[in-house]
């Protein structure tokens, strides 16, 4: 939950670990009742309300496009129009569709959905048949404004939707072996890089919405060619240098550059060079997908300069702006960050696309290596602010998850921005491979959980098997088969929450302090099949206080148990939550509840409350209010809001801070 | 500040207290240095700036009026208008005339001005000569949009003018003895008499912001004409009745009447007949001046049917719906009433002219008899949430006076709606009026100061002369001073807020408890020339706590000494405000300051202090947060903002509670 204590990665490392595909890890326990109510019920919710909101009349040749065009300027951040028209066309549909393929593809491997794929091959099959002869393919730009392409690309998402086309066409590709899309979306990134780059004739631009750098990584890790990786570099490379290209772009649109909604570039993060940010700004979603795509690329490339720029803002970010949550960018008006410290819980914007966004950031930092740092904050937005965004059916969605309701805060059946619902499915339909990272000679267990991984290392084969019903209790043990004698490190985290952590392989008891390093104890042996590894985590209930520049978490706490933070809901107290107060002596304890929210331990923390009894109806008085012993219950922050409605609170009043 | 424990006013009772005429009380120390600088500064602000906003152009029939007309429907509560044109004319500017003239009239009787007194000359000569023939007199409808009065009562202040050019002609009568304005402005009272009423063929309408029914009683009271009273109290009594004015009004226009701004006639107090409400709701000024005109008409007719009716109402703000500043109104969407308890503090509208309107409203409750149920709230609204919203200088303004600042809120040279700085002009010129009470037989003593009152009575004249350091010191002296020997009831007030009181007659002590009843002390005698009065009420540093149901001030403690609360200023302290805490048990000092901010006492605190030092740049952490001993310093809250610009806290986080 806290900020990790290990070091920034190590500049001098040259370690390149890389994700699993989906279909290498097979996952059970906690992530595999989320998997399950995405395979069976999210995904196809997704294709429903796509098609629903007219989505495929928008990319099918064959078909009119639908009727009202917004222009830009009357929409707010959410891509909600203020006019009071009907939105039945947006200019990122594209990337909609991408994502909902790509949640469609890791469900379908997870469980078989007939009609499902037969209505997704339909949706390829009329995107390759959208497609133009040169490869370019963007829905908007050919059926909605023709003849205006890469005239507006501060604006417009046109790059951002091609990267989502990407990263649902590889998702599809490794989920079910058809590579339709793939070569449909390789002709468009091989458009786009003979468009794009720093050659003489080529556009000098980039992205107004960053996506596109972090899928040409995936498309190139997916195809082996080094040009995808090359273009992702230059558009890292190219983003907020002089001149600038959307200042240039602007003019040539005959437009004042000044004449930005967002006022700052800062918005979408190219007001310098990324190597010279230092600062987490702007729309939280852009920047986290920069950040994604430049991790990968100092990944891929062994680039130091970018390591260096993102150590900075990952502590910007860890210990100035992140909600306990792993939730970011408090303000609606720019859906991202506005001064340091300034995390107000009951209007917190959020948005899940953040939080998820976190996710693949945090898993990117792993790529140099394996550390503690951003594992741990990969977890708590994993665990927390992130999955809150998807009700426990798979069928409702959060777009802000604030860390107070006052009881008018509810799930969404759908949003006229609806980039979250697709955003949390794909994420964790895929949740397998945030579990590991993988390089030449090591495999890093990041996450724990009950799940199946299989790897090839070291000319051989090796199955990790871990059983436990983490994140509820710390206790996992993984059991080793390989074909062979097969000689690599594993790489175990031990989270910073964890305050008590033993190790044992074939129970012969390692002792941590001996092989730790970053978070990480390292075992490196020959592995041979039926190897035991028994690893117990100690799980305390936490008490989690801020830093008193945060306002507004002063004289509070929050409570947490493993990587999982709690909340007080309405529907488990009597009291109003804010009358209640947590002292810093009471006992909290904790309960297995297999029948609540899926399966969950709930705690139960002896408290005060304050109540208006014994007032006399008075609103001000000279004695302070009395306090009254009481219980309360607090159950999981991400199951809130699942069964009747009303407050919800995560940081209580502490009555002794 | 809180609630008193006395009893509604007494249904039986048939007392009527009038308030003195302003010229009857010459007020020094702490209220003569507020009328000074008005009488020095505001009052020529405020004809400057009427002048500056076109005013003038509005009203001169020689003049062409001024351009640009805003639709109503645009115009937001305030009257800022949204889309972005120049407002330079307004429905209500005639209030602000009247209003200034008010303030004007106060100032010259304080303080010879020849000047002023000349352009408010010419300005009522201006009004003589827009007056119609048959005595109807309103800019608005007679130079902007003419052929329409009397169309649109719901939503264009055409009888709350009047209202306001009524009490200005009241006031500048009173102060300077010339009638002019006076004259013209009966004419108008017998226009609108004519036209409205329960008689046939009369209109039976009443206007959309209540202020007119208050200024008619002040009229017939300085005219001694009974007719100007029954017609307040028909706009009282026919407020609310079905079918609704308002539906036909509309329907009358072609309009819907359903196609109401703001919803709900709770906004105009017109949902349901007066003596059926019994909740504080819609625009708070609003309501404020329907209640002040209800206790005006419950005063001079013995109604006890709406005695009944306000004493409901007044429960239902002082024990739900008031800041302890005197402030109300929490929202500036209504600029007015939202549910039950919620007081925001940062967010507080809290108008200057909704504490001013308080005022009128608590002052005219004691027109039933003294009560300090009433005047403790007056007296907690006139020394902190009222004049807050002038500067110590009298030339700038508050509009809205929230309880928590973080820097950004600062006072205003004039407002797009002046309403608030020429209301709390006349209300502090005006000041000697609600230190006292008179009826037949006694006069109520409401307020202590340094000041003279010079009253008739029981065939007599007499002169009450407080010399007191009041509000900075609790002992006052009244020195009695008759022309002959005078028999009559000095009432006494003793405030709430005071635990320990005594009372002397020609040094020979009183037992309060034997002469007290709802807060007030009676000493009936026949005076004679020199007898003395002193009364030595105790002025303790008082912790003040909020009813629970408050969640804004949960955990949170308030200063307060006498009727004066407290706040801590960022340039007294050095810690951010939010990170100071006050333990329960600790010292808090009264210090004398008489340089400081015109004078004042300061409170100096000893409190803990929370930082970021020692976090180590940590967002969280199990540990809780360090305190070390501090002391910080307090000043009145109705005078911040008067130096260094930063935060400012009312409300400051109790260590224990």
């Amino acid at each position: 939950m806290t900020k990790a204590s290990t070091k920034p990665s190590q500049i001098a490392s040259r370690a390149r670990f890389r994700p699993p595909a989906v279909p290498q890890i097979d996952v059970r326990g906690f992530w595999g009742g989320r998997v399950d109510a995405v395979a069976a019920r999210t995904a196809d919710i997704l294709y429903d309300r796509c098609v629903e909101a007219r989505m495929l009349e928008q990319i099918d040749p064959d078909r009119p496009p639908p009727g009202v065009v917004i222009p830009f300027h009357s929409m707010s951040p959410t891509g909600d129009e203020f006019t009071g028209a009907t939105v039945t066309t947006q200019m990122f549909w594209d990337s909609d569709w991408g994502k909902t393929i790509e949640t469609a593809a890791y469900s379908l491997y997870r469980r078989r959905n007939p009609e499902l794929e037969k209505k997704i091959d339909a949706v390829i099959d009329i995107y390759e048949k959208l497609q133009q002869p040169d490869g370019y393919l963007s829905s908007w730009y050919q059926r909605i404004q023709p003849g205006l392409r890469w005239t507006n690309l501060r604006d417009c998402h046109e790059l951002y939707c091609a990267g989502h086309l990407i990263e649902g066409a590889v998702a599809y590709y490794q989920a079910t072996g058809k590579r339709k899309l793939l070569d449909v979306l390789c002709r468009y990134a091989d458009h786009i890089g003979e468009t794009f780059g720093p050659e003489p004739g080529k556009k000098k631009g980039y992205c107004g919405h960053e996506e596109i750098e972090l899928a040409l990584v995936k498309l190139g890790r997916a195809t082996g060619r080094q040009k995808y990786l090359d273009l992702a570099r230059y558009f890292i490379d190219q983003r907020g240098q002089q001149p600038h290209y959307f200042d240039e772009e602007a003019r040539a649109r005959g437009a004042d550059p000044k004449n930005f909604h967002f006022k700052t570039y800062e918005y979408n993060q190219s007001h310098k060079p990324v190597r010279e940010q230092d600062k987490v700004v702007g729309h939280a979603v852009r920047a986290m997908y920069l950040y994604s795509g430049m991790a990968d690329v100092a990944t891929e490339f062994g680039d130091d300069t970018l390591r260096v720029a993102l150590d900075r803002l990952w502590d910007d970010l860890t210990g100035k702006n992140l909600y306990l949550t792993g939730g970011l960018g408090p303000s609606a008006a720019n859906e991202g960050f506005t001064a340091d410290y300034d995390l107000p819980n009951d209007t917190a914007y959020a948005e899940t696309c953040a939080a998820v966004a976190l996710v693949f950031w945090a898993s990117r930092m792993l790529g140099m290596g394996p550390n503690a740092r951003y594992a741990d904050v990969m977890e708590q937005a994993l665990y927390n602010g992130s999955i809150s965004g998807l009700s426990m059916d798979g069928s409702r969605f959060f777009y802000e998850n604030p860390l107070e309701s006052r009881g008018k805060h509810h799930r969404w059946i759908w949003h006229r921005c609806p980039c979250c619902p697709p955003n949390i499915g794909r994420m964790v339909a895929s949740i397998g491979s945030y579990f590991y990272g993988q390089s030449e000679d090591a495999i890093a267990v990041h996450l724990y959980g009950d799940n199946t991984g299989r790897f090839e290392i070291a000319g051989g084969k090796v199955t990790l098997t871990q059983e436990t019903r983490y994140p509820w209790d710390g206790v996992v043990a993984i059991t080793v088969e390989t074909d062979a004698l097969l000689p690599f490190k594993l790489h175990l985290r031990i989270p910073r929450w964890c305050r008590k952590a033993a190790l044992s392989v074939n129970d012969e008891t390692i002792e941590l302090s001996g092989v730790s390093e970053n978070g990480y104890a390292t075992i490196e042996r020959v592995w041979k099949r039926g190897d035991t590894i028994r690893l117990d985590l100690e799980m305390e209930i936490r008490r989690v206080y801020a830093n008193p520049n945060v306002r507004q978490n002063l004289g509070r706490v929050a409570l947490a148990r493993g990587p999982v933070l709690y909340c007080a809901e309405a529907t488990d107290n009597a009291a109003d939550l804010q009358q209640l107060t947590l002292p810093a002596d009471g006992a909290v304890t904790a309960t297995d509840e297999p029948t609540l929210l899926c399966g969950v331990v709930s705690l139960c923390a002896e408290g005060e409350v304050e109540t208006a009894a014994g007032w006399n109806g008075e609103l001000y008085r000279s004695a302070p209010p009395t306090r009254t012993k009481t219980s309360f219950k607090a159950i999981p922050y991400f199951a809130w809001d699942n069964r009747e409605p009303g407050q919800m609170l995560v940081w209580l009043r502490s009555s002794t801070a």
